[in-house]
């Protein structure tokens, strides 16, 4: 296992973003991509005719055949209960967009290779020449003996939330669109932090989602699983109420689980008074919005590369800022949630990853940012080595509490 | 990479069987195959921010975008290159019949820690929960930009003949099913060195075939493509001719091809006077026949694990023998071809395995064996670490020959 070193939880190293100086060129970058980056190794060499014997013909044969009479041997004897398919089309990857299968693929090894390095599990990505759910669902249902859990990676939104929705019930493993849940979850367990530190409760909260593409979607979802006071999103055309034509089925879903006071207008209306503001959207916010905000409000500005506002405009009218970049303060960063959860659901034998499981990672993270906490750090570092392994146990306890684990 | 310590290549331990006191328990088995037998690790430790962000984001999107631009560049920027899919429906697994994907997992995983062991190419195991080549290719087709290559495993007879040549149309990368090709390869290799033993030409060789399965085709073709004089096949309802009833199409190109001298009848016919028999069949072949063969006669009894005539009984009517067994000497093995045979054909950035490419591996593990060629050593050991490359590099080359190399 390549495991995070020691030395990166210290204090100090812990909470230091990158600094800019460090920045690797785009020669550096494209030398490190030569050839890829994962390689698949045998578990024990196999050098000499015993050890071929063993894993190979004639030995092998004693373990097919085990199988053969009983399944369910397959979780101990193959390495599928440890293993991730990384699963894109390659239609929303990073701010690219619509790339293809082929040139997602470096996002994808860069996946599996996070897998392995903070939680020990396996992966592979597998990239589709199709974006026609009806295919990928019937390619997964075919190979579902290859892997023991999805995770689902860079799927435009809204085919997204079908897809995923549909692998979750053909599949009957683990299955996590990352760009949704992973992003949700970390947010929340940011937002819990930042509650802490402004002695506020989650239950009294205003919310505003800026955003309804995947991580905007999951995080109203989440919020509401977690029983946060009151949420309202907002997309390009607005606000997203009961009363908006044209709404498409997950965007009415939202309009009838949220804005409880049915807020309409734009984003100016939704912010007013509002304790929380979360960007997923791509765009941007001007000061102004930001400004008519509640006292010690808390803004989250999780646009890649270029934050919806400046965090430091944003700082100005907000006690508590959050990025999605490595070199500010507070980095909203998936590779806090993905490799715990999936290493949790698969430990549990989880047939599926629930709400619960999802709001036990977040728990989980934001206890590890407990100490110590202040307004420059309210989660982990995505190099902190005590996150995954805290976040695995609270995956699969949560597991076992809902009832969707089978080990 | 894991690879054959340099000890195993000295004369003796290259020609010693397995002596059969090493025989691992089941126990052992067993253990060993806990968790499975592959691992995917990263190429580059991701320990500090700057590995991050080469790796992952924000580094990585300058990679994809070159790839989208220029999709070329994903065999070079991804780990596609030398990378195969091992793929099967678990349907021929070992000596074990249709057990099915699961079953058959272990297999594919001891085949891909053989890849790497032997020929450092990375690969994984696809296993199929469907026999429908319809569905296997367009599941395959659909999966193209996750891999350079496909060894296709295990797939039961006659479909697996099907099932090849569809896959080798719609995916335009190497594509072997190796329980044909890896042992015809093979079987050639450790046919020249007999011949040569016996002061014999391949052209004037009369060889029949028992077994027309995935190994029994493949030898005949693999013969007529290296010139071999007469190759008369024949399958448990006796010699295949023309003029036979309800041969399945496979069996029916095979009539037209093979047999020139039009035998007719059973093995008892068919053997009279033949030079070379070649066993595929998982049957017995009795003593009497092989009695009738010709002066200095080759017997290659490969049924595993009990060959068609146990190699004491046919050394007494024939000048060499051979088995697939590791506990007697000339044991033909694919793993002598295979690993080296994908490498070669990746490297050359082949559009297919062709036959010249195939007869090229022949003779390269010929070749290895060539120094030290005796009745008790036609081919190399299986562990013998001059095989792979040498193979490697007659397949490289006999796909630019070919003109199916693009790189």
């Amino acid at each position: 296992m390549t495991t995070v070193s020691d030395q990166e939880n210290t204090p100090d190293s812990t909470r230091m973003p990158t600094p800019a100086s460090a920045e690797p060129t785009a020669e550096e970058i494209f030398r490190a991509h030569e050839g890829g980056k994962l390689s698949v190794t045998p578990s024990a060499a196999l050098t000499t005719p015993r050890d071929l014997s063993i894993a190979y013909t004639p030995g092998v044969a004693k373990v097919s055949r085990a199988i053969s009479a009983d399944e369910a041997l397959a979780a101990r004897y193959t390495w599928t209960n440890q293993l991730v398919a990384v699963v894109s089309d390659g239609t929303a990857v990073l701010g690219l967009g619509d790339i293809g299968p082929r040139a997602s693929l470096p996002v994808m090894e860069g996946k599996a290779a996070l897998f392995k390095s903070f939680a020990d599990l396996d992966s592979f990505p597998l990239v589709l020449d199709t974006t026609d759910n009806d295919e990928i669902v019937d390619t997964l249902v075919r190979l579902r003996p290859s892997f023991g859990a999805v995770n689902l990676e860079d799927v435009a939104a809204p085919r997204c939330f079908d897809l995923e929705r549909r692998l979750i019930e053909a599949l009957d493993c683990p299955v996590m669109h990352d760009d949704q849940h992973g992003t949700a979850v970390v947010t929340l367990a940011a937002l819990r932090n930042a509650c802490e530190l402004s002695g506020r409760e989650l239950g009294s909260l205003r919310v505003v989602i800026s955003g309804a593409g995947a991580a905007g979607v999951a995080c109203a979802e989440i919020l509401d699983a977690a029983g946060a006071g009151e949420v309202v999103v907002a997309d390009s055309r607005g606000v997203i109420h009961e009363g908006r034509d044209n709404l498409t089925p997950i965007k009415s879903e939202l309009a009838r689980r949220t804005n409880p006071r049915g807020v309409t207008g734009g984003l100016d209306e939704a912010l007013r008074g509002a304790d929380v503001l979360i960007g997923v959207s791509a765009g941007t916010i001007p000061e102004q919005q930001v400004a008519t905000m509640a006292e010690n409000a808390i803004v989250f500005a999780l646009s890649n590369p270029d934050p919806e506002i400046h965090p430091d405009t944003a700082a100005a009218h907000a006690s508590v800022v959050a990025t999605g970049r490595s070199d500010f303060p507070n980095q909203i960063n998936n590779v806090l949630a993905f490799p715990g959860i999936f290493r949790g659901a698969l430990q549990a034998g989880a047939r599926m990853i629930s709400d619960r499981m999802k709001v036990a990672a977040a728990e989980a993270i934001a206890e590890v940012a407990a100490e110590g906490l202040a307004t420059d750090y309210i989660v982990p570092s995505p190099l902190d080595p005590r996150v995954a392994p805290e976040v695995t146990r609270a995956v699969a306890e949560a597991a076992r509490l809902d009832g969707v684990a089978t080990a």
